[in-house]
């Protein structure tokens, strides 16, 4: 019988298991579970507490509720017998990170802390720790921290130390009792293995674990000085690399899952570093763009190199042995669907849904009757922020060229087109930095709009390959499993077996890319003139909004529906008369 | 029994007589009569013929029918005696021009001409003349010819000169049968008074008369050698003041309206430049804004003073002894009316509908909810380009500071904003060239919006007055009809008896005007930097566009519904295998 390997992808809102056979990564059964608690993002589900603006929190049983049930569940409709199972491989989002006890033990478990909101996971989309990674930011730039720059000069509110430091600072005694601090990627593991590991990837990507260590206790210090032994006490433990067997299923384990007792366990995993195995796109040059709300970049190189504005860059981050880069677009899908929610009038909808089409179809189709550079617009796709070269969030989005004759799909297509510059800046910065881009590989929803298919492949100039799993990253965790068991000697022959794209492809059509060039120099004379400080109006009308917003509603303004009372104005209308010319 | 007199405004689409009581300006009645041909811009009626683009021709048989129909109508409604009549004033679109024969009688009258376009008047809005336009600006320039200033640096292809030199080039026979070439605003004053006139409003703003005199028959040789002698053949005549008296109201045309025979006609005039006296506002310092799908701006000065994009300067253009000044904004209530067919979502709509409201008030009264500044947006206003100090129509609009928290009302106040913005430049413009502005006063159809009415006070830091009258350009006009008859010695002492301005008005508020500067700023920021020449990329994504335009449709993007069929992208697709990492 086939030897089979099981990958799990925790999401953000569910847990999915896959079945995949060793052998040439045939999918052949999976199953879902809802996190019962969700996001916890306005209240604390065990105590109904509002939370504070800007928090993201969940709860650990719903990870272990999906071993209980999507594993068995997906063993079950693949058919196999559960001892064709040979190794487990998982990937988690991040950086989504807990307080545990030295034996693993979550402290939101503990009856005395379930109503503090800080013993709990943080989710990745966590922001309330800004003001810390704004202070670790500017004291490594002050202090000249040679890490600083595979983050693209920029530490995230997101990620370990920024949480950690918000923990500490906001709740002590949390921090106090808190014998670890472990990323849920790594924290599942211990569930399977009873043993504590951490893996390279989040390691790096999140806890700015470079060349061998954390940052300094001087450092730590610096930020708070009982910060100082944070890494020390909390994180410190061997940095294992991805594809490592992390330990064996254990019994408790075992019956959770319903799978053999001792099969491999992989280290811990990130969902975005799992998806170019899963489209077999380890070699340097193939740049694996995950495109969803955002798109995510992942490249391997052969050697460390400055690129600006990588979310990191980190040995060993991706696959063993390369330089795993990093980079990412804040907004893209999520663009696209504040478009089709927010701009798009009646008539667009009520022929969408007279021809049976999404509003997304219908704009793109009639986008596509028009070739590039028909109506006249280029956008800057800021709409979320710049999260690539020019690392800053606080950027917004524009649209020029508009006249009485722009359409919805004009600008639809302008946005699409204006991701597409997004991505070929970070291309550009890549092989800027000597690192050649050959070939992208596109996985996430997003792939099956064709229209920006093609628009990507135009306006990069590179062959788009779309990777042929519809469960991309469960695919790639189930290739670290099979790694893990020994099936194959390591994750690039694992991936060449088991991983793939799909036999259709986009090339650039030659038609278009010279106005695509055109197109691309606007956009870049725009990105850099609003974007890298000659006019910085995007940060003034910001600030200018923000203190707006702030002050009290003045009177006569308080609703719209004062407004529009006759005398809604009156506080500011004349009474005189105005016969004297 | 009280004198009267009646205002005829002929309009682009109608006509309609107002009868004004002379001695407080009160509107006893009024009558309007819609064109049987209105406006012919894609077939000639009498033929069934297409137009070329951008014609825009009418029927003079529709201005006489106005005096037939409009005019006793407006009498009947007012209840008062014919024999109250005194005088009769008009006012017209301009530049509408036609050629005629030495007494007046219209070419297109001719049956063997009534299938040749060019013998028909072409109305203010028929720009088929733009390459002649373009020719006279050049060699108008070249020769340093002192009168280009007066109009911002461009002639304009819907002035006199462009249209006839158009008619030379396209349909000599017609041109040379021409024996007067003679705007519709005089051309029916020679209809009541059997008079040929000319006034020197239209003369002034479309026909290039300053100082005294046309252009030099050495520059009209050098833009075509046989349109050497136009000024001299078809042009020439006395140019009279505005509110002088043309003649007397003829036998015939007693018998078209009902008047009384004898009684005294005003020399032409016309509708934006009317509008001032009906306001009573002909002093310095008052500047009159006209506002419906685009913005006029009518100011008088006592001295002639060069500032920069106005339409034209004239003396005695707006009121006999003071320097006319026009100055216009290309798109105003048509960019908001754009916004809100084009890219408001269906909730708004539903919304509106609900509550009763149009879609514009519903925007209004939502976007006024918010403070000044609270979108963190701001707006170029050039969707249908610039005819302000920019002087150039091939720019288009932007939008800056898009988020994924952006709403339909936030965009649309921008947009009013920015419409707000471009009357302040022109405004600056005004008093940087020693012009103060003390005041604003609002004609058309927008000063029912309150939000935008309290805009333009807040961002001029002026106060706003609206004129009284619904019918201002008819009121105008039956104050100069009141001047020419003798009630009043001039049209400046007839206005401040018969003009008005309602009694409530807008003061900028205090609260506001400084949000509005910052703003102010960096609209001024971003308009130098698109519209002076930093960086035209308003220009090149219009060129890119015509080009790709013109171009064959390639293969496979020929139909919207082309591009949704599953092969659409087929020639770019590729189809070998991809499982090669």
């Amino acid at each position: 019988m086939d030897a089979c390997v099981v990958g799990i992808d925790f999401g953000t809102l569910s847990g999915r298991a896959l079945v995949v056979r060793v052998a040439d990564g045939a999918e052949l059964g999976n199953a879902v579970h809802e996190y019962r608690h969700g996001v916890m993002d306005t209240v604390l589900a065990a105590t109904g507490r509002p939370l504070p603006p800007d928090w993201a929190l969940q709860d650990p049983e719903d990870y272990l509720a999906v071993l209980r049930t999507a594993v068995p569940a997906a063993v079950a409709e693949a058919g196999i017998a559960m001892a064709q199972v040979i190794g487990i491989g998982t990937d988690f989002t991040a950086c989504t990170v807990l307080p545990v006890l030295a034996d693993g033990t979550p402290l939101c478990g503990f009856a005395e802390l379930t109503d503090r909101p800080h013993a709990y996971p943080k989710l990745w989309k966590h922001h309330a720790s800004q003001s810390q990674a704004d202070r670790i930011t500017e004291l490594a730039l002050s202090r000249g921290e040679p890490w600083l720059a595979r983050y693209g000069g920029k530490i995230s509110a997101e990620w370990q130390f920024a949480k950690a430091l918000q923990l500490l600072e906001e709740d002590p005694d949390v921090y106090r009792r808190a014998q670890r601090w472990i990323e849920a990627a790594d924290w599942i593991i211990w569930q399977l293995t009873g043993t504590e590991t951490r893996n390279a990837c989040t390691a790096g990507y999140k806890g700015i674990f470079q060349d061998g260590r954390y940052p300094s206790r001087e450092f730590l210090a610096a930020l708070n000085p009982d910060f100082a032994g944070f890494a020390d006490d909390k994180l410190a433990h061997p940095v294992l690399p991805l594809g490592s067997r992390a330990g064996s299923l254990t019994a408790r384990a075992a019956s959770w899952t319903g799978l053999p007792e001792g099969i491999a366990i992989a280290v811990g995993n990130v969902d975005a570093h799992v998806t170019p195995p899963a489209a077999n796109a380890l070699a340097p040059g193939h740049l694996v763009a995950i495109m969803g709300t955002s798109n995510c970049h992942m490249m391997n190189g052969s050697v460390l190199a400055e690129v600006p504005g990588m979310c990191g860059v980190v040995d060993g981050g991706i696959v063993a042995g390369s330089w795993g880069y990093e980079a990412g677009q804040t907004g893209v899908g999520d663009i696209f669907a504040w478009f089709a929610d927010q701009a798009v009038p009646p008539e667009y909808h009520a022929e969408a849904r007279r021809r049976g089409l999404t509003l997304h179809e219908l704009l793109s189709a009639q986008a596509a009757s028009q070739p590039p550079g028909a109506a006249g617009l280029i956008a800057l796709d800021w709409l979320n922020g710049n999260r690539s070269v020019l690392v800053d969030h606080h950027l917004s989005g524009a649209i020029v060229g508009l006249t009485l004759a722009t359409r919805a799909p004009d600008i639809y297509r302008a946005l699409l087109e204006a991701t597409a510059f997004g991505t070929r800046v970070i291309i550009d910065a890549f092989e800027a930095a000597g690192l050649p881009v050959t070939e992208i590989d596109i996985a996430g929803g997003l792939m099956r709009n064709e229209l920006l298919m093609q628009i990507y492949a135009d306006v990069t100039r590179k062959p788009l390959r779309l990777v042929a799993s519809a469960q991309a990253p469960a695919l790639g965790s189930a290739i670290h499993a099979a790694v893990a068991a020994g099936a194959y000697p390591d994750v690039p022959t694992a991936a060449s077996a088991m991983g793939r794209t799909s036999a259709a492809g986009y090339t650039p059509d030659p038609r278009a890319v010279g106005v695509y060039d055109q197109l691309y120099a606007e956009y870049v004379l725009l990105h850099d003139y609003l974007g890298r400080g000659t006019n910085e109006v995007m940060h003034r009308l910001r600030a200018l909004r923000d203190r707006v917003i702030s002050q009290p509603v003045p009177a006569g303004q308080d609703s719209a529906d004062a407004a529009l009372a006759p005398d809604a104005e009156a506080p500011q209308r004349m009474t005189e008369s105005s016969h004297d010319g």
